[in-house]
């Protein structure tokens, strides 16, 4: 039987430039930068799994994944092999060897993310590709009352959007935390598993109650509602980072 | 007499792509940048007085400056109307007016900086521009027991880049906190005054001590012996902003 080891990667990235994580057509991709970066070090050809799809812009503190090698490079230099294929907005933080049942993605059983608004009236001079730039005066004390609704199992269909193939639309939100520091606003939210936009579209409905159009207390409905048209907008891609994906 | 308000800016800006603050022949700087701003929006000449000298690729998120001006559009707006003359990486955060005999620099009661290193083995994929990524190990508590020496009224000739042509070289260092977050290794110095470069050496000279080069307890001496062979590198600028400007 041929000798294959399952090597797990731990990877930073800034998504700014790659249309996703997801291999496609005529679009860089960060699987395909891995692909093609783990491929001209090793020598041979790797297929890289990730663990989830993050869109267009996305950003990524430790997302996860996974491939099959023949190599004989010690497991931990691999990171530092494939990293100088890698352009400067990719970084492989660590590379270790895992059962040969270990996928990605269908082994993970949550992750969690952070969201980042700029809340003034000024754009952002510094890391404007880390925030969303929101201009009008949000309550973050209602934010933070609305906040526990989305705690516990519920069927998000209300925070879907279209074009996802998904059937099943109960999810288990475990952490919704709201942090003020300065202008900026962060968001923090755990679970099981999201839908299609699912974290941008609880951020966008929350912005709907930091500006009074929703009050807290309604949150609950509009979850009871299972309506995509009763939640709010779809928050840009450049507030958002996967920051841990759990096992 | 000629009708002429004092305007004082705060001022947000990434230094990455700047030769510094100050105006200066065949390259671009901040100052330049924001006087040209200004002028087109104004219709007139406008000189601007920065607070501070800050290097090239130094970043700053409050920066003060002030400018006279003729102009009647409404202090507060001032802001509004350059910002749209500016580049996405500088912001002017507020205008307001201040008395004749406000000097940015002159008037100015002391600053806060602050530098943020990355301490891992592997570079950084998300926000390089702001940080300086430094491999070997660092102890972190050695450093805070080196902290305490600089505060107070010192003689900082030993940290003190060459190239200045300030003759006294005593300051007044009033905050030097180190904080640890993952990876991140955040300094925040303040004081009435800084030499040149000041700031960037107190740093160096911390990681020395972080890497056991020197005990902590020795900082008493290298700080006493006004000799700059005794203290560390100029660590880079990427990792350096200009917190505050107290008046």
């Amino acid at each position: 039987m041929m000798f294959m080891k399952n090597i797990k990667l731990i990877v930073e990235y800034e998504g700014t430039n790659y249309s996703g994580w997801q291999r496609q057509n005529n679009s860089t991709t960060i699987q395909e930068r891995l692909e093609k970066a783990a491929s001209e070090a090793l020598g041979e050809k790797i297929s890289v799994i990730g663990a989830s799809r993050t869109d267009a812009g996305v950003h990524a503190k430790k997302y996860v994944c996974n491939f099959f090698t023949q190599s004989i490079i010690p497991t931990e230099k691999l990171c530092i092999v494939i990293n100088q294929k890698l352009p400067e907005d990719i970084v492989i933080l660590a590379s270790v060897e895992v059962a040969k049942e270990f996928h990605s993605r269908f082994s993970s059983k949550g992750k969690r993310y952070s969201y980042t608004i700029l809340n003034r009236l000024h754009p952002c001079a510094i890391g404007k590709n880390y925030v969303y730039h929101y201009k009008r005066k949000l309550n973050v004390e209602s934010m933070k009352k609305a906040a526990p609704y989305f705690l516990g199992k519920h069927d998000f269909s209300a925070f879907k959007s279209t074009g996802s193939e998904v059937k099943d639309n109960v999810r288990t939100i475990t952490e919704l935390k709201i942090v003020k520091e300065g202008d900026y606003i962060r968001f923090y939210v755990s679970g099981d598993g999201f839908l299609y936009n699912m974290v941008r579209i609880i951020v966008g409905t929350l912005l709907d109650v930091g500006e009074g159009k929703i009050e807290p207390q309604e949150m609950k409905l509009v979850i009871e509602s299972k309506d995509r048209k009763k939640s709010g907008m779809v928050v840009p891609a450049s507030g958002l980072c996967l920051e841990e994906i759990f096992y």
